[in-house]
Parts: C-alpha cells; sequence; structure tokens
C-alpha cells in the first residue's frame, strides 16, 4: 500500500507551503533576495530558540552540527561529560571520542531520563570536565530530558552545556537564554517541517570565548567563518538554498500558529496517542514521566515478542502508515512513531486505530510461537 | 528587475522535473522507495563519473566533500601536493593546512591553467608527497585543466590523484577509471541541475587503501560508515532526501540527452558567448586555450575597468540577468557568467545580447573616469 502517514521521527511530512518553496527556483545564494531570506530565518530562529545569541545556519544532517559543535568548542584531550539517555547520546560520545577528547561517559538505562544528580556524581569524578554534552529529546526512547532541571547544575559548576535539540526545537520547549545552553543544535527536518540537509546552531558569548581557544582542526564547519559571513547575510559555503526556502516557509506557519500553542498541541497528540496505544494492549517502552512530545516508542504485547518487524511491515504494507525500527539494542524489541510537525489530531487518531486494527489482525494470523 | 536568467556558475537554474521533484512529499530516508532512489543514482553516477569506483553521497557543500576526501585519505604531517589555478584551488591548500597536512604549493596566474611539468617539478621538490590535489575545472577563474594530460604525471610517480570537479561532471568530461582520479568530488548544484546540499564522491581501490592508514579525525564525513551504510543503500545520518530525490530527475534528463551531447553542446555555448562577447568589446579574462565550457570570466573594455561592480548590478537591474562578480584579488575586476546546466543556446544568446546593450547603456551613461 502507499504510504499514507510517515509516522516516523525525522525527517517528517512537509507542508505544502514548504513543498512548494522547496520546488522553487534557484535564487543567487549571494544575492539580495538570499539575504532577506537569511536575515529573517535568523530573526525567526531567535524566537524559536528563545535566544539571544548568534543563530548559524550549517548544510550538513544534524549529526553535522553535533561535529560541528565539538570541533569549534574543544581541543584533543579536553575533558567533557557526555550524559547519554541512547542511541543518539551514544552517538555524541562517539563523535566526542572521535575527535580525541576525553569523555566521562553517563548512561541511563534505554526508556529513563537524567536526573541532575547523575550529572552532579559525574562533575564530581571529573572535576576538570569544560563541558556537559547531553540530549534533549531522545528520538531513539522516546524521552524527554528535563532540561529546566538539569542545566542548572551544569551552570552552577560554570560548565558548558551542550544540547542536542535536534527532535526537541519547535516541538518542545528549550529556553536556551533562561537555562544557559551554550550551543543548541536544530535539524531542519523534525518539527521544522523542512527537507533535511540542515543544521540550525545557536552559539552562546562562553561558546564564543572556548572557540578562540579549540585547536580542534576544522575547516567546513568553522564557527569563525560562519560568523564572518554571517555579518552579510550568506554562508561561507554555498548552502542547501531549497532546503532554507523551505524553512522560511514553514517557520513562518509555526510562528503564526504560536510558540506555546504548539508545544502544548504536541503534548496533547502525544498523551492522546499514548492513551489509545495503552488501551489495545500495547505497552509504552519510555518510563511515561518522561515520556517524549514528539515521538513515542511502543512495545508489542508480551506474548508477540520478537515480531516487532514483522508488525512494522504489516502496518506499513496493510496499512500505509509508516513507523521507525528500535535502533541497536532496541532493535526488534520496540517500534517507534513520530508525532511532530505537520501532524494533525485527526491523522494521529487515524494511526492509532491502525496500530489497534493491525494489532488484532496480527494476534489472529500469526501463529503463537509458543 | 526580476531576475529572468540566473547565470552565476552556481547553484544554477533548476529543469521543471527538478523543481517538481524537489517539491515531492517526504519520504522514508530507511524505507524501500529511498534504497530505491539510491540505487538508481549510484548507477547513472557512474555513468556521469565514467567509473567502476564506489560512490558515496554526503549531506554538504562542495567544499565539505573536499573536506572530506582530505580527512579520509590522510594523517597529520603528511606531504600533499596542491595544485592550484584559483580561488577554489586555494581553498583546497587551505583545507589541507587547517587539517595539518605539509603543502607543496604549485600556483598557476589566474586565467592559466597547469602543465604537466608544473606537477613534475613540484613532484621533484616534494618527491615523499603522498598525493596531488587539483581542480578540475576552476569556477573563479573560467579555466578548465586538461586533466587528460596531468593525470599520466601523477599516476605514472604512483601517487594519488584527488580531484575537486564539483564544476565539471557532468559539463565537462572526466574519465575517472581511464585517468586514474583516485577521489574525485561534484556537487549537486552545478552542471548536474539540481538544489545544492549535496557533494558526490567517488573513491577508487588505492583511495580506500590510504583511507586504512588516514589518522585525521573525524566522525560525520567518515567514508567507512558511508561505505558500510551503502551496503544497504542507505546513509549513516539523514541525507538531504528532497535533494536526491531531485538530481534523479535531473540526471535521468541528462542520460537522456546523452553523455557526450553534453559536453559538446557545453562547448558550443562557451564558445559562442565568448565570440560575441569578444566582438562586442569585451576581454575574455582566462586564457582561450584553457577555457571552461562551463563558466566565462569576461573583463570590461579598459576605459571601464574599476566599474565592473556597477556593470554586474546594471545587468541585473535593468536586464534582469544575475551574474557573479570575480572573488578574492579579482573582485572588481572581472565578473563571472555560467552557463552550465539548464541553460538552452537560445537564452544564452540573449543574454549575450543583454551584455551588449547594457554595455553601451554603460559606456553611455557613465562619465569617463579619467
Amino acid at each position: 500500500m502507499r504510504t499514507k502517514q510517515l509516522r516516523i521521527p525525522g525527517p517528517t511530512p512537509l507542508p505544502p507551503q514548504a513543498r512548494q518553496a522547496a520546488g522553487r527556483q534557484m535564487i543567487n545564494h549571494r544575492g539580495k533576495e538570499f539575504t532577506e531570506l537569511y536575515s529573517r530565518l535568523e530573526a525567526k530562529m531567535k524566537k524559536f530558540f528563545q535566544t539571544k545569541n548568534d543563530i548559524l545556519f550549517l548544510t550538513c544532517s544534524g549529526t553535522g552540527g553535533m561535529e560541528a559543535a565539538i570541533v569549534n568548542l574543544f581541543s584533543p584531550g579536553d575533558m567533557v561529560i557526555v550524559a547519554s539517555i541512547g542511541y543518539f547520546g551514544d552517538r555524541f560520545s562517539k563523535i566526542a571520542k572521535d575527535f580525541g577528547l576525553s569523555v566521562t561517559d553517563i548512561r541511563k538505562e534505554d526508556g529513563q531520563a537524567l536526573m541532575p544528580e547523575d550529572i552532579t556524581a559525574a562533575m564530581k569524578r571529573t572535576p576538570d570536565a569544560k563541558a556537559v554534552l547531553l540530549t534533549h529529546n531522545e528520538t531513539s526512547t522516546g524521552v524527554t530530558n528535563d532540561l529546566a532541571k538539569l542545566a542548572p547544575v551544569v551552570k552552577k559548576m560554570g560548565k558548558l552545556l551542550i544540547v542536542d535539540a535536534i527532535s526537541s526545537v519547535p516541538a518542545i520547549e528549550l529556553k536556551t537564554d533562561l537555562w544557559g545552553a551554550d550551543v543548541v543544535i536544530a535539524g531542519s527536518q523534525k518539527a521544522f517541517m523542512a527537507p533535511p540537509g540542515l543544521a540550525v546552531i545557536s552559539v552562546s558569548p562562553a561558546a564564543w570565548e572556548a572557540h578562540r581557544y579549540a585547536k580542534l582542526p576544522r575547516h567546513y564547519f568553522d564557527f569563525t567563518e560562519y560568523r564572518k559571513f554571517a555579518e552579510k547575510k550568506v554562508t561561507p559555503a554555498t548552502p542547501a538554498v531549497s532546503a532554507l526556502l523551505a524553512l522560511d516557509a514553514s517557520t513562518g506557519m509555526l510562528l503564526k500558529r504560536g510558540l506555546r500553542n504548539e508545544f502544548a498541541r504536541h503534548k496533547k497528540l502525544a498523551a492522546d496517542f499514548r492513551k489509545t496505544a495503552k488501551k489495545a494492549g500495547f505497552t509504552l517502552f519510555a518510563d511515561e514521566k518522561f515520556a517524549s512530545s514528539a515521538v513515542t516508542s511502543v512495545m508489542l504485547p508480551g506474548e508477540l515478542a520478537g515480531k516487532t518487524g514483522d508488525f512494522i511491515t504489516l502496518l506499513r504494507d496493510k496499512y500505509g502508515i509508516e513507523v521507525a525500527p528500535g535502533q541497536s539494542a532496541l532493535q526488534g524489541k520496540i517500534f517507534r512513531v513520530g508525532h511532530m510537525g505537520f501532524v494533525t489530531s485527526k491523522e494521529m487518531e487515524q494511526a492509532a486505530k491502525a496500530l489497534v486494527k493491525a494489532l488484532r489482525h496480527f494476534t489472529s494470523s500469526i501463529p503463537p510461537t509458543i
């Protein structure tokens, strides 16, 4: 069956306005229309990030943005704390290690969130750590860290706070300046409802200060170059122009809806979906205290464990609902349903109904494994 | 006036088919439709590159692709020869130095091309150089290097040959395997007629062998990861899906036209344009022996030197023709006219006519400087 709903946690469906903008004729990336586009996007991003910090637009995936944060702030051997609650937190740690940083790892169990005391303990073990790197919304498990509680612990110790917010902003609130997030990395392809290919990054004065002494080699991702060119409202190398045009269209829609309304809308979409799923006999993987507004991880009822792959295929082929499998150790154990960005409550109801129907169909058609 | 023709040397105008594809609804970057798209593009790129080497798709600008070639093949302190004939060759050298390579620079005068003896001489000075890095088509000056003559010199000495082909493939022929180009970097936004945001890279067995021992730190650009994921016809991180969809559409058009026809068509577009420009009193900047089929650099008649910026503005505002200024030392000295990809001979005639008219208008309206 043709895909009726792309319900993976990103890239997410595009609204017609973003599709139209992505399909526009090419423009001069050094011309007036582009510099106006750039200025508009810069101003809008400061609203989404709730920040007065500099905003940079990098042409790369979210992972490229995470790497950019690391190579721009640190020198080989620098100590950092990476606090991971899943696959993408682990990736942050991997990148830091790939670039020769001395990493103190915190790793919470999948489905759990970070506690302030986790970070305090790690900072006691590594008092010389320069920064804490963590994930705001962990797409692999469907857990959101409570940054409002975590950030003060990091800031009290005078450490830099680097936040992977790729799947949170603008679905889940992140108060960059109030909480003191020094580098925040968002992606175009999640709740921003634009095509993938852009990392949007905010950089605080303290992060710029660290950047001055950061010796890791870099060129394409060099923040200094991005800042220099940003003065003229252009980028150092040719940017993903079509993705920027689409992002301009989709962010216009989001601001019209209102940030606060968007946070509330995502919360309700998630809560309603979780309720239906539980009622139908699914088990929610993430601890509900920390359940994400952007993505929900779901387990099949116990007797069907081991059939998750088949269930994902059935959902897609029979009901046109495309969800994502678990990653790494969670492969075959969970499936993940995205509900961020361009999605209505009616669509989520339909998706939830399809899940319930598929479960019934699945239970009746698959012979028991034991 | 509204832009009638985007005649900068990239990003270039998009054909309707590519625009429609860029505006398509998002698809699952791990799903069947994507893996089929990936397989198709991989097979097509091998034709454009004339290679059996591996093809990798990186989400970044051409500069990111150049950096990827360097961080994947070398270790700090490795000796390389960078043979530059302009701004983008200089960038290659800058990237190599930023990553701690020991660079022997060859720098030809702007407007000139490399000669085999330039490379031979550099190799004598640096016999331990592991590789020669050079630009196939130098967008900043409108010069194409004769790779068929240069490559054998490099290969005879058993060095790796790394080619920035960002603005050549597929407008200008590059016989990757026959000439022995170990890494070739192309961009989506030039003659490929797709939006910017993708670097397409071919990697030879010798380059893979060098990669095994390359110690420069890397993560986002790591070829090993790209190759591992390419086996499943996906990318390690979320790719620029919309740009890939557009590239699939535009490359389909190009293959229908035929590679050989495209090379000839670009040659003729360039020759006709140069002829008209010269006849009208413009001076061609590049040595005509090496003039590019993709971009032409033009100088105003001597008495108007110093007015190039105003002329570019006049061309855009009065005639709707958007050309690019000179870069670095050539700023204010030349302007650059792109004629690659989605452009017809009729459009180039109109552009040339506009240039002639603008020159007349300019000569009559601007008081002489002396």
